[in-house]
């Protein structure tokens, strides 16, 4: 094996793969990037066994020549020394070389590196996928839904199934559900291109996490196929693999209140930063609950008290306030987390009452939905 | 105690004396910051008992009403708490009232906060320094001598002196040494404001470190004040103190060599790239020890050779090589730190062979000495 190739492509294409690439693997390999070398071009995959991605580097591109094969070949090097070493050679004309036993000579101007490479024969497959039964949606609305959803994961492993976010589609629509049991993040999504039959799958909160990070915020389609023990998510050079979490998610559907006793529609923004304020003491004492009353008048109040330190009351003039008059208490964590996800548009809250769970929408349209399981303090 | 003030201007007082607050303090006094207000203006005052930092906020300036100041007084309020509220208050109209029992009211527009100070006599007092014995040197250049010295200071505390830097005046000059026992920074500066006598003082580290974060970028005067116990930096607004070292600071300057057997000249930036790259695979096996040689033809070779992961080698070309010939082993950070505080400049390495310590200088000036010991491999 033996080419050249143009350092900062090589940069960008390793910054890729490197996401998937965990140093607390048990699997020694694993530690390790695969390049596999054709005549088309260069193959780089990374994986921590969880989550896989792979980037492809074309051996010419816009007529512009970016590797030159002389011979073909793979192997696995050692990810963190090997991304460093081309993050930090002198020029941009790499040249590479594997000799017998996988001794890779890496040459760069005067720079010289001889690394021991492993056999890429050890690595291990990814699965085949057919991709017979693929959606698309495009890169940066996949981004909003994930950015809006994966947030309410659980991050305890004692029901491993709520580690990841319910991925169904039925009816035409996409439907991602999150939850760790003390609240609810729910976002639906009409599907251009319509999928055969039904889906239902739960992938990680942490792939679809790290998937965020590679993705662009761009309207380019990315495609998504989903089969038994994976998903792969596919962009222009990039593929990411992961696995799905086993186990039945719960139905979720039960969970929210049919009726409602009290609506306020509130600017989100300025509830999110009263509640940010209202919170500061709350933090100090780790339970970190606020208070919050809808009052005759259309106001709101949001307040709390922290006996070590002191208390604050924050007023709020809401747009409307419908139904009953209400006082309930609630993680300032779980109130902030779900107004970002609606993003500082005019949010309805609908109550049930000081003991049940409440609901946020977005006052402009149904497409999120946030369910938040008040505390007991009154 | 009550006064309004400008959002704006008590943050970025708050930033400013925050960094001399620990939360890992053994004085809970020293968690909170301290506040005196009088019809001139604000004082803020921060410390960690090592450093003290104190800035004060005019209730005027440039004509501009910063305080309104309807009753002076004194509180102590906790740092962390105290500074996240103002940083997230709604408006930048702040009212602050003390009533009975150091309750302190925090209002601005519709929010509310009640704090419970503590009593400012229990803060302790700063020191009483007279500054009869002052000299001054411009902020970007204090910052300068720090950056080239502060590093090669000891992070152990078997020696607490060496966790130091020296800063002695004599002769017109300061001179400012730091030294690990494995490699030394030696700074001279031409001082424009002769203070009377001379001084010899060791400055902690952390100190110095801190004060570069404080100084603007600016060649504005910065007075410095020596006593026995104390130094103290005084720009515009700021007041900083340090406590001194105890104990005597050892003489350096016999470690020096005064006779060379090899001399080269070479470009700083393309040195310390060349270690950089060849100390990543000695870094691998945590020595982090690099090759140096200077060979015939003006040739630089570094290398390294790690058994696990693989070797490399870099050539350089110098600008000269005088006298013998020369292979030496070295610590790569060591080296690199040098390298940095040198800045980019030719640099002049001066050897007296692979066992003894060996110089750095500016190829342009005498000001900065580096001295770094080799390392046993040969």
């Amino acid at each position: 094996m033996k080419f050249e190739i143009k350092r900062e492509r090589l940069v960008e294409g390793l910054n890729d793969v490197m996401k998937a690439v965990s140093s607390k693997t048990t699997i020694p390999i694993l530690t390790g990037i695969k390049m596999d070398v054709s005549s088309d071009g260069m193959r780089l995959t990374g994986s921590d066994s969880d989550i896989t991605i792979q980037t492809f580097i074309p051996a010419e591109e816009d007529g512009e020549q970016i590797i030159q094969v002389t011979d073909g070949g793979s192997i696995v090097l050692q990810a963190k020394v090997f991304g460093e070493i081309i993050r930090k050679l002198p020029t941009n004309e790499v040249e590479i070389e594997i000799t017998g036993n996988f001794q890779t000579h890496i040459r760069s101007g005067k720079s010289e590196f001889h690394l021991i490479g492993l056999d890429a024969m050890d690595y291990p497959q990814l699965p085949d996928i057919q991709d017979d039964r693929l959606f698309t949606i495009p890169a940066d609305l996949l981004k909003t839904i994930n950015r809006e959803t994966v947030f309410a994961v659980s991050s305890s492993e004692t029901r491993p199934v709520l580690t990841g976010v319910h991925w169904e589609v039925k009816d035409g629509e996409l439907i991602c559900v999150a939850t760790d049991s003390h609240r609810l993040a729910r976002r639906k999504t009409k599907l251009e291109t319509l999928p055969e039959g039904e889906y239902s799958v739960v992938i990680p909160g942490k792939s679809l996490t790290e998937l965020n990070k590679i993705l662009d915020d761009t309207s380019e389609a990315v495609e998504i196929v989903m089969t038994n023990q994976q998903v792969l998510f596919k962009s222009k050079h990039i593929l990411f693999f992961s696995r799905l979490l086993e186990g039945n998610y719960p139905d979720t559907t039960r969970l929210i209140p049919a009726e409602y006793k009290t609506t306020v529609t509130v600017n989100g923004r300025s509830l999110l930063q009263a509640i940010d304020r209202a919170s500061l003491l709350a933090r100090e004492e780790r339970n970190n609950v606020v208070r919050f009353s809808a009052k005759a008048g259309n106001e709101v109040e949001v307040s709390s008290n922290s006996p070590e330190v002191g208390k604050v009351e924050e007023q709020l003039q809401a747009q409307s306030i419908e139904g009953e008059e209400l006082k309930i208490s609630f993680s300032a964590k779980f109130m902030m987390d779900a107004l970002k996800a609606i993003d500082g548009q005019d949010v309805v809250i609908q109550f049930t009452g000081a003991m049940r769970p409440f609901i946020l929408k977005s006052a402009l349209d149904d497409s999120i939905l946030q369910l938040i399981l008040p505390v007991r303090t009154y």
